[in-house]
């Protein structure tokens, strides 16, 4: 079983599920978790306290994405944001008085579960949702886009970068296209970004993401758990999707979550702070990485684009015929935590739907494996990975 | 200024509104704010972990409250567990082909703004919301309730205890009027219960609360921040109110909050574990505490009920033509943490809705103060409490 097992140390390659707390956000969060518990909308000191840290976490956010601090809503997560992105948009039409069925949306067959599974809720409300082409790549078709954008479309859909494979969307060229098409029609059509695998390897200044609601979720980027954010434009509307109290300007009810707050901010600006040193290390122990599984593994296949159109950490590769389920609980055995795919589209059974839209290869997109990288994931631990990985394959072909 | 401030200490009476986390619970929590950060639907050993972590949790707030764990699901908070209860039958009774119009729900005027502005939305959509009358002590008229239930009536939606003037609601009266309709109607009415006030003070038993769905804030009973749960009935249909991944049965999508749930789940059980002697010593001195205000500031009433019909730790008075938001604000600069209502009714001005449902007095609904107690409250800070406000009242009287 070659060199990989001679050290008991695991190597993590599932950054693209969880991430750990960066140390310094766990300190930040502590005196909310261990002395100041106040409520940030009550009326005594207990209460400002809470109120600044929410309020300080809010600005420092707000800064690092060069947005005024009022458009930073905080929410429980990733899904929850994108899901208030999708039904606060199209809600807030409907309450303009535009009818469900009157109403075009445009994403991508590959998003996240959070945003497909909200839009095949949308269309069972009647809401028209129209598919945008992707290539092999992942990238989305912009003559394809084009062509759909009509005088209907009131929101565009699309990740910042796939999380299963990848892809960086041509964000700014897709924008040009969306204000090309508002000028044509004289409309507005909102842009949606889920952002949540972006912090630790791409900028979310608002500018260079150009988003009218730009998702975040912190626990992607060494914050804590069950706490994301949605960045706002000027310009956009939004209907709650939760009722109750006026806190996040009515946006989002509920007692705020005060040290996951203020954890996440903490998080969110040091991951900005050193995002491009951080995506370039990375980049190359992932080209790197490629190309060792490439030349060790045989009958694999690189799933997504290459280079700068890809993700820092992202490897996703097939092994056709192999079960890779299966693969991955190996792996794991020896030391290494991959996934088939991600997370939230079930980390077990079932063909890679990303894969399959891009590829439309059925053995490729049931035989997918995801090595999401750290910034501390080495060549060595890829090298040892392809070992242990040629080692299997070849065991499974004996058989 | 009497003795009160002889000593730095401050007096926190907001208890209702937020409570510090249980040294306990943040031990739980701490493994997986520092290490064990995995994803607990990711395949892998760190995935096992987490995922265990969460069920763990599940089960043992499931044997506390005598359910099934698979009946409880984590939300982020209260505010989103009544919207989940609310919003989750309704829509399950539109897929099995209801329209809203032929939809009712029952509930009161003095309910947590989480369900009153619930209420509002449901009325958008042409759901019709009818509303119980309660009496002055805010406790429902069940001869009222008997009337309104039909056969169209689908959801109930009450408080266990009232979060401003602390009503325990009858819940196996309330109940019973519900069972005898489904039998005359041959219908199914589910009963939601918002129980974010009673795991510190009242069984939370599945066979004392009678609910279909009981709604829970973990932050309100020495849990963390940012995490509630919902628990089922065997019979009751829920729809997710967000949309993504199949997280909790894909009733809740999106990565759950393991460190928060396990901090959760160590709070509340201890809050059950000790409920009956908490509750004992804490009305001791609410009871006292309010002879104590009734007597020392003079033109004090009190609002809610007495005795066993009002929640252990809740006092709330109205001064008639005392100002008493700044009135709280003195108070705290005086040491006293308190509330004029619940926090997310707007910590700050307007009247007390729950307050003039239940008196019909303009007065006493601009004049409230809620002081919740702690277990740790003692009569002497009322007696201080009693001595700042009666000066407090004094000086204004003289102005």
């Amino acid at each position: 079983m070659i060199c990989a097992m001679n050290t008991s140390a695991r190597v993590y390659l599932d950054y693209a599920a969880a991430t750990p707390l960066l140390p310094a956000a766990f300190m930040a969060m502590k005196p909310y978790l261990e002395g100041d518990f106040g409520n940030p909308s009550a009326i005594h000191a207990e209460g400002a306290i809470a109120r600044q840290a929410v309020e300080k976490a809010r600005e420092e956010i707000a800064l690092a994405v060069q947005v005024r601090p009022e458009y930073v809503t905080f929410t429980g997560g990733g899904t929850e944001g994108n899901n208030l992105g999708i039904f606060g948009v199209i809600e807030s039409a409907r309450k303009a008085g535009k009818n469900y069925q009157d109403i075009e949306v445009i994403t991508t067959k590959i998003e996240h579960p959070s945003i497909g599974v909200a839009m095949n809720r949308l269309e069972e409300l009647g809401v028209v949702v129209r598919y945008v082409d992707v290539d092999e790549t992942g990238k989305v078709s912009l003559e394809h886009l084009k062509e759909l954008l009509s005088t209907r479309t009131v929101l565009v859909s699309v990740a910042y970068a796939n999380s299963e494979i990848g892809t960086i969307q041509p964000l700014h060229a897709l924008k040009k296209a969306l204000t090309q098409a508002e000028n044509t029609h004289d409309t507005q059509i909102m842009l949606l970004v889920d952002g949540a695998q972006a912090p630790l390897w791409l900028s979310c200044l608002s500018s260079t993401v150009g988003a009218d609601i730009l998702v975040l979720d912190f626990a992607k980027c060494n914050g804590p758990k069950g706490v994301g954010a949605i960045i706002r434009s000027r310009r956009v509307n939004l209907s709650a999707i939760v009722h109750g109290g006026g806190q996040e300007s009515g946006l989002r009810p509920g007692t705020e979550n005060v040290p996951g707050i203020v954890g996440a901010s903490v998080a969110f600006v040091e991951a900005q702070k050193h995002y491009k040193e951080r995506a370039q290390t990375t980049s190359t122990v992932r080209d790197e990485g490629m190309q060792i599984l490439l030349e060790t593994v045989s009958g694999l296949v690189i799933n997504g684009p290459v280079g700068g159109e890809r993700l820092a950490n992202n490897i996703n590769v097939s092994i056709p015929e192999l079960d890779t389920e299966f693969a991955a609980v190996v792996l794991d055995s020896k030391g290494f935590a991959v996934s088939t795919k991600s997370a939230c589209a079930g980390a077990g059974g079932g063909a890679s739907i990303v894969v399959r839209e891009t590829t439309h290869d059925p053995a490729r997109a049931t035989s997918t494996l995801r090595f999401s990288l750290s910034p501390q994931t080495t060549v060595t631990d890829i090298l040892n990975l392809a070992q242990v990985l040629k080692a299997y394959v070849e065991q499974m072909k004996n058989l």
